[in-house]
């Protein structure tokens, strides 16, 4: 039996997100499909971890098992010559039996895009946050600091408690380590983005920290706020979750 | 009574063209339904130019007259607010009452965009013609500039004989004058960009035009051909419509 690893681009603004569910268009739906189509039988296909209604990614992995004997780069190309624009493989190998996208992955990156123009290009708006309001930055980048290292994340958990990334054996805490957590501001364009790489991430935790770190460039809350926010793990502690279409799953290592 | 000049961008990806049809989603129909909230009364928007269904615009240019009293700003401000994002006005302006968009137009400019890279990542699959294929650049710029100045472009225009663009005294003729038509390659991003300025545009005429720029670059025709296509005055002479995502309206001068 082939193990199989997908490095998999998607525009997640017209799917519900990555995961299979009823009456809902999905991208492990869409790739499910393509898979058995182009295997010949129906596959099972983990994620690093599911993304969210519209959330995107450049780096999603995934893995599927299968006895189909088409070389991988013939299995990449056909999937991609049938799946929407949409969705793309970037790259498929053989990877070993023990290979599984989530329970392996030792790091995610997420990056989140805010663009502060007046007005929101129509080529730009499935891609990022439009935030057209006055933000510190310097304040902001200050505040994303705080996220580094390793914290209970009960603050910045969503409501629904499943894992939106990776399980490990922290499997019932909220504590994850954030490795990096830089915001900067590319000038020129007007952009603020935001790039966090962790350990692993709780449902909406991202959006949450991004929300949170918003609120920080209005004025509402100082930087100096992080640290009693973790401490306190109590999700009305800290801001509201930020819009979906501004974040994309860059890159998974493991 | 006022005449009102709108700068408008879309991504035209999800609207059946510019202009109002029944039972589809036109960009016209959009901003006439939205005019008319925040001005109050229904108004006729007239456009430079339809764009087909699926074609994107930077920089149409389109007036209606209204007796509201709304300031300009305020009013691209509202209709920012009511309309989808992707539609923007990008500036409204109080003009004579002589002006109008269609018949005033000096000169338009349209951009199409092959992109050919193996892959197409799915965040520029709506905004570029995806062409994985060799293509020879060097005789397809050649090729290009074989357009410039006044032709009869009935090898070029679309089976359906309305026009695309602007009407002139030039009503009933398919003589245009292009004022420049060039291919540059912008190699890091192995993207072909074309653009095309001209007094006037034949319906498909620039979708027809690359796709027989596309046929000198895959070695099917060589520049030298375009004259005697030109000549011509068939339309099975010309290579096909290049598809509708790769083009954009840029500009239009007046």
């Amino acid at each position: 039996m082939r193990n199989i690893r997908l490095l998999i681009a998607y525009d997640g603004a017209d799917f519900h997100g990555w995961q299979r569910q009823p009456h809902a268009r999905s991208i492990q739906e869409e790739l499910e499909a393509k898979i058995a189509q182009i295997t010949g039988s129906r596959v099972a296909l983990h994620a690093s971890g599911r993304t969210d209604a519209g959330v995107h990614a450049s780096g999603q992995v995934a893995n599927f098992r299968t006895e189909c004997p088409i070389p991988c780069e013939g299995l990449a190309k056909a999937l991609n010559d049938v799946l929407p624009p949409a969705i793309r493989v970037r790259h498929a190998e053989d990877v070993p039996s023990s290979f599984h996208a989530r329970y392996r992955a030792k790091s995610k990156t997420y990056r989140y895009r805010i663009l502060q123009t007046a007005i929101c290009p129509p080529f730009l708006a499935r891609y990022v946050y439009h935030h057209p309001y006055p933000l510190d930055w310097c304040r902001m980048a200050k505040a994303a600091r705080l996220f580094e290292g390793e914290h209970d994340f009960t603050s910045f958990a969503g409501d629904d408690h499943s894992e939106e990334t990776i399980r490990k054996d922290s499997e019932n805490s909220n504590v994850r380590r954030i490795f990096s957590s830089r915001l900067e501001l590319r000038e020129k364009l007007a952009l603020l983005v935001y790039e966090v790489r962790g350990s692993g991430f709780l449902h909406h935790m991202v959006r949450n920290i991004v929300g949170t770190l918003l609120e920080v460039g209005s004025g509402k809350r100082s930087p100096e706020d992080i640290p009693a926010i973790l401490e306190a793990r109590d999700r009305s502690k800290a801001g509201p979750t930020a819009p979906a279409n501004g974040l994309c799953l860059v890159k998974v290592e493991y």
